[in-house]
C-alpha cells in the first residue's frame, strides 16, 4: 500500500518532519516493525500529532488506576466499532487480541460485546464505554453505581469515559479523511508469533 | 458556585497544581476575568490537561486557514448542542457571540442552525461538522465537494472535522463528570461591554 | 427585523385584522412592550388563530393544578429543545427565566434537563414531557407511578402531557413555515430589570 | 365497552357537561349514530376540548384550498401511525376510507404509504406530512419546491404541514391518556352501507 | 387486481409452475376461496418457494408449545407492522382475526400493541418479538427471565424468536419487490361469517 | 469449547439425529473439517434445520446470475454487522475471505462498507443490501435503477434482496439462542493454506 492511500490528505515523508515527530516515528518503526498510518497521516498536521499522541499516552500508557492494557484496547475496539471506524477498530483489534493473549475477543467485542466471552467486570465497563459513546447526556449516578459495583473506582471510571471520548475524536477524524489501517494489523495477535 | 459543584471530581487547589498548569490558568483568569471551570475541573489529571488545551489551542487558535475565530466556535455551538454537552454549549455560546458580535446567533445555531440567520458558506459548514459529530462514518467525496463548492479547500474541511471532533470527546468527557458552566458564560455577549 | 423575515406566509397588517384578534395583539404589546411574532404569523389564518390561543390559554393561564407558570414554561422549552424549534426555545426560554426568577435555567434544560439546577420533582417533570415528546406510544403505568412518586396527581399529568402536546404542534407548525423569535426574548430574563 | 374503559381519566356524564359541549355531542351522535371517544374523553376538560374541537374544525372543515376531506385524513392516519396512536389510526381511518370511498386505503397508509395505492400527489403529500411529523426542524425550500412540482401552492402547504401538527398534538394526548377508540370505527367504510 | 401488479416481478402462470407448487397452490385456494398473493410472487423462484413454506408450515403449523394459532399470528402481525410490510400486516392480520376470533386485535397489535386488549402474557411475547424484531443483540437473560415468568418455557422462547425472524424475512423480501396483498384479506373476519 | 456453550439450547448428539440430517453434518465435516456450530445448534429444530439449509442453499449454491459467492458472502457480512450477529460475522467473514481470496475484505466491510477496498459495483450491492437490512420499507423505484447502472438485472436484484433477508433472519435467531461461531472460523482466509 503506497502512502497516496492512506488518507485523502498528503502524506509528508519522513525526512520532511520535525525532528520530534520523526524521532517518535522512528521509534514505533522500530517497536512495532511498521509505522502505523495514524502516524504518518496525523504527521500533515504537526502541532496536532504533538498533542495527540501526548494525550493518548496520558490515557493509554497511564501505569496507575485498575484497568488493564486488555481493557483500555478493548473499550477502543468496541466504541470504535459503534462509530464505524475501520483504521481503530482494525489497529485497536490487533493490540487488544495481543494485551489480552486471546485471539478472538476483539472480534467478538467489535460485533457485540454482550456475546463476547469477556468477565462481568468487562462487561459493566463496556456497557458504561458504549452509553459514553452513544449517549453521554444520560450518564449519571445509575452508571457510576454499575461500575462501582464492579469494583471500578471514580478514577477508574474517569479512564473509561476519557478512552472512549478520545478514541471518539480519533474515529471522527479517521472517517472524515478516510485513514486506512496498515495490512499488517489484520493479522497481528491471531497467530502464535514464530520463535526465534 | 462552589468548585464543589462544578464536576463529580475533585477540583484541585491552585496552589497544589504544577506550576505550569497553574500559570496557565492565572494567565486565562487573568484574560477572562474569571477561571472556566474547565480548566479546574481538568486540572485534576494534569497530563490530560497539557493534552487537552495544547490539541484545544492548536486546532482553536491556528492562524491559518479561512475559518475565523467566530466560525471555529459556530462549529462548537452547534455540535455540542447536538451532543447535549451544557459546558461547551454554554461557555462556546458565549464565544461565538463575541467573537461574531451577535448577540443571537449562538441560541440560533445551538437549536437549529437550519433557522440561524447566518451565511450558506456556514450552513455548509455546520451540515458538514453535524454529519461528522453525528455520523462520521457516511463522510465521503460529496461531502467534501459540497464545501469546495462554497470555497473551502481540504485544509479547511480537516480543521472543521478536526474541531468537531476534538468537541466531541470534550463534549463525552464534561457530561461524563458532569462539569457545569460557570455563571458568568451564560450572560456574555449579549449586551455590550460597559465603557471604561 | 421587518414582518416579511418572521414567517415563510404573509404577515397581515394590524388594521386588516378581525377585530377581536386585533385587540388581543394590542393587549399583548401592551403587556409586553413588543408583539411576539407568534401572533402575527398565526394571524395569517385567524380561525386558527383563535383555536390555538384558546387552547394555549386553557393549558398556560389555568389557575388550577400544582404546576407552576415556571414548571409550565420548564415544560415547554425542553421539549420544544428536543424538537429544535427556535422560535419556542427562545421565547418561552424568556418567560421560564423570568417567572422562574433565574437567568440560567432556561439554557439549561434547553441543553439537557439532566445536567439542570432543578429539582428532582422538575428532573421528573421534565423525564415524562421528554418521553411524551418523543415516544408518547410507550408511556404507561411506571410512568404514572414515577410521577405520583413526586407529588403529581393525575390532573396534573394531564397537564405535564398536555403542554408538551400543544407545544408539539406549536414547534411543528413554527419549523415548517420559519416562524422568526423576536430578537427582544433572547435577553428577557437574564438580567435586572432597570428600576423606573 | 364501558366508559370506564376509553381513558385513565373521568369520563363525565352528558348530564353534567357545561350546555355547549353536551349540545356539540349530541349532535355527533345524531350524525354519526355514537359518540366518538374523543369527544368524552376530552369533555373531562371543557376549555380545552373546546379549543380542540374549534381547531380541528378549522383544519378539518374548512372550504377552501385543494386538499380533499379524503387528503386531509390520509394525512391523519398516516401520521397518526407513525405516532402509534391507536385512537387516530382507528377513527380516521374510517373517515378516510368513508371520503376516500376506498376500503383499502386506510390500511395501506398506515402501515407503508409508499406501498399505497395512491397518487403521485398524495405520495408527495404524505412524504412532507411525515417528514413534519418527525422531523420538522429539517423542513426547508426542497420540501416547499417538492409540493409546488405536484401543484400545492403555500397555502396547502400550511394546511397540510398544520393538520399534522394538530393531530401529532391528539397522538400524545391520546397515547398519554389511553384513549381507545369506538368499536364501531373498526369495520366503518369497510362494507358497503346496506341500503335504507 | 390482475397479477402484473402483486409484484414487481414476473408472476407465473399456474400451468407453467412445477406439479408440487401447482398441487401446493391450488390445494390453498380450495381452502381459502382465493390464492395468497405471497404464493404467486414466490413462485417465480420454485426452490425458495418450497424452503419458505417448509420452514413456515414448520414454525406455523407446529403442534406443540404453548403458542396458540392467534398468538402466532399476533406476533407475525405486530412485528411486520414495525418492518412496515404491507402485505403480511394485511394478511396476517386478517389470519389473527380469524384465530382470535376478535375483528378488532390485529389493528390494534399493528399499530400499538402496548394498547392492545391482550393478556399481559401476551404482552410479555410481543414485547420479546419486537425486541427480536428491532435489536436482537440486546436480547438476553433479562429477556429469558420476563419470559419465563408468564409461563413461556425455553421451547416457547425459540417459537417467537423463530417466527419473529422468518417474518422478518418475509417482510424483506415483500417489501423489496412490493409484494401486493390480495383484496380479501382487508376484510376477513371483520364480520361474522354468512351462514351456510 | 464444548457443545454446551454454542448455544442457550440443548445440542443434540450426531447419533441422536436423524439420518438425513446426520448425512448433511457429516458430510460438512468432511469437506470444511470440523462441523459450523449452526448444524449443531439448529439440529435441535429438524424441521427447521431442513427447511433453513434448503433455503440457504437455493439461495448462496444458485449456479445463476451475476452474483459471485464472493458477493454472496459480502453481502452476508456487512448486513450481519449491522445485526450485529457474531455468529455470521465471524462465519460468513471467513467465506468471504476464502471466496475473495482477499484476507482484508471480511473485517473491512463488517465495519465500514463505504472505507472497503470494493469496486464500485460492490459498494452499491452493499447500499442496497444494508437499505433492505435496516430499512426495508423505503425501497423504491431509485434504488432498483441505482443497481441497474452498475450492471445487476432484476433477477440480481431479487438475490441481494433474499440474502440479505435471509440472513437477517438467521441473524436474529443467532442472536435470540446465543449462537456462538466455532473458533476455526477466526483465522480461516486470513493465512495462506500450508502446502500438503
Amino acid at each position: 500500500m503506497s502512502t497516496a492511500t492512506i488518507s485523502r490528505f498528503p502524506v509528508p515523508e519522513l525526512e520532511d518532519l520535525p525532528e520530534d515527530i520523526r524521532s517518535q516515528i522512528l521509534a514505533v518503526q522500530e517497536k512495532a516493525g511498521f509505522v502505523p498510518n495514524v502516524f504518518l497521516a496525523l504527521a500533515h498536521r504537526p502541532a496536532e500529532f504533538r498533542a495527540f499522541f501526548a494525550y493518548h499516552d496520558a490515557l493509554m500508557l497511564k501505569e496507575t488506576g485498575k484497568l488493564t492494557k486488555a481493557d483500555r484496547e478493548m473499550i477502543v475496539t468496541a466504541t470504535s466499532a459503534r462509530n464505524q471506524c475501520l483504521y481503530c477498530v482494525v489497529a485497536h483489534g490487533a493490540l487488544l487480541r495481543i494485551y489480552a493473549k486471546n485471539p478472538l475477543v476483539a472480534d467478538q467485542v467489535a460485533v457485540n460485546h454482550l456475546k463476547a466471552d469477556i468477565t462481568p467486570r468487562q462487561q459493566a465497563m463496556l456497557d458504561f464505554a458504549i452509553k459514553v459513546c452513544l449517549d453521554s447526556a444520560s450518564v449519571g449516578d445509575a452508571d457510576y453505581a454499575a461500575l462501582h459495583a464492579q469494583g471500578f473506582d471514580d478514577e477508574d471510571i474517569w479512564d473509561i469515559a476519557a478512552i472512549t471520548a478520545f478514541f471518539g475524536m480519533s474515529n471522527r477524524i479517521a472517517n472524515a479523511v478516510s485513514m486506512k489501517p496498515n495490512d499488517e494489523f489484520y493479522l497481528m495477535g491471531r497467530v502464535p508469533k514464530p520463535r526465534t
